[in-house]
């Protein structure tokens, strides 16, 4: 155990984003303990993902159950229907879990103290995402800003930083950055809608994200796709 | 019900601090809810405090569970011993849950959004208080102007208001302007470590403090004590 390095806490939620945010957290060189929530997302599969790829890394994972569910108000952890189709941009879509970067981050912040961790790794991105006002880059810089006043650990002049690494890039420079780093998407999962085995329906806003990043990046989409057949290929 | 009037989350601790904030609230006319955090505090007997005083006031109340105790590190969650004496400012206690306010207003964020609340009131007191850096006016002011950019309300322009009445005043300033508002400090219950009947243990940094503002505001100290026979009034 190498106690001269730095640690990282990633969020890891088992979609393409965070796989990636990983592998860049990865490559440099920290001490990681990845940090899975669930949360009451009809999309479980997501956390077996996440399972799966700290596993294959070798790393400390933490999986903390939290009820949002029990407020409600979102398609991902109710029985509202997930809309199908592309719908970026001009509105935030029923798929929004309230305030859920800011409990994740909280929770993040927690653990970072606990652990003495130095980095809080989280794969937002503000341009290929469903416009969620949780994932800007205003919104992570006060994070950070409320973040340095909030902790003991801040306090004794050691804040916790806030890396936010995919926020500026395309769908299509997250894969193309994770296939350098040799991310095993296949392993991932970003459908909101996928059934029970874990195939992604291919018509939610996620799915066309991320297939339309596959395509744009020039690599092989991956993906288990349900009721679409995609251009399957293998890394 | 009244659908013209506006709404309040409040942060419902079982203390004196919160149980004053809520009665404030309440003076101002707010539809309240109530959130109390049953956070594997070891001294539980908060929650029942809470309870009896939402009841009392006939408002929702919401309890929530959440394990802040998985995350160790204090002693009010862990079986780190509770220090007796005063131990104020300079430094950061033992009691200190990492980032616990980030979390409890975070819940409280979500709630408010779920709810359609208009402001989140929080007991926080940064004069007698116990040295946390998540009770000073400085962080609450950051939560905000995160919390304005990060929830879908805030983006319609509505965002939630933290409403943090007492951050200025003593103690003995709280226990007067609650008896103003006949709040009924019996119920409360500030003690790190009280016994299992609830009684306070009369030496903890948060029994003095109380004991000392109930006496600097010329008010009877309603308080049960193990250990410590104070002047015992009635209201």
């Amino acid at each position: 155990m190498d106690n001269t390095k730095q640690k990282a806490i990633v969020l890891l939620s088992g979609g393409l984003d965070s796989a990636t945010a990983l592998a860049l957290a990865i490559s440099k060189g920290f001490d990681i303990v990845a940090l899975t929530f669930d949360y009451g997302q009809r999309h479980k599969c997501e956390i077996s993902s996440a399972r799966e790829i700290a596993s294959k890394y070798n790393i400390n994972h933490r999986i903390l159950k939290l009820d949002l569910a029990q407020f409600g108000h979102s398609a991902l952890t109710t029985n509202i229907a997930i809309p199908k189709g592309k719908f970026r941009a001009d509105q935030i879509p029923v798929t929004y879990v309230p305030a859920r970067n800011t409990i994740f981050l909280s929770y993040a912040l927690a653990l970072a103290e606990v652990e003495s961790a130095d980095f809080i790794y989280i794969g937002v991105n503000a341009l290929d995402y469903s416009g969620y006002p949780d994932c800007r880059p205003e919104y992570i810089e006060k994070f950070q800003e409320m973040a340095n006043l909030a902790t003991k650990r801040a306090v004794d002049g050691k804040p916790v930083i806030i890396e936010a690494p995919l926020i500026n890039m395309t769908k299509a420079e997250v894969i193309r950055a994770g296939m350098n780093l040799k991310v095993d998407y296949s392993k991932t999962i970003s459908c909101y809608d996928p059934d029970s085995g874990g195939a992604a329906c291919g018509e939610c806003d996620s799915c066309h994200l991320r297939r339309e990043g596959f395509k744009e990046a020039g690599v092989a989409d991956p993906t288990r796709y349900v009721k679409i057949k995609a251009t399957v290929g293998s890394q």
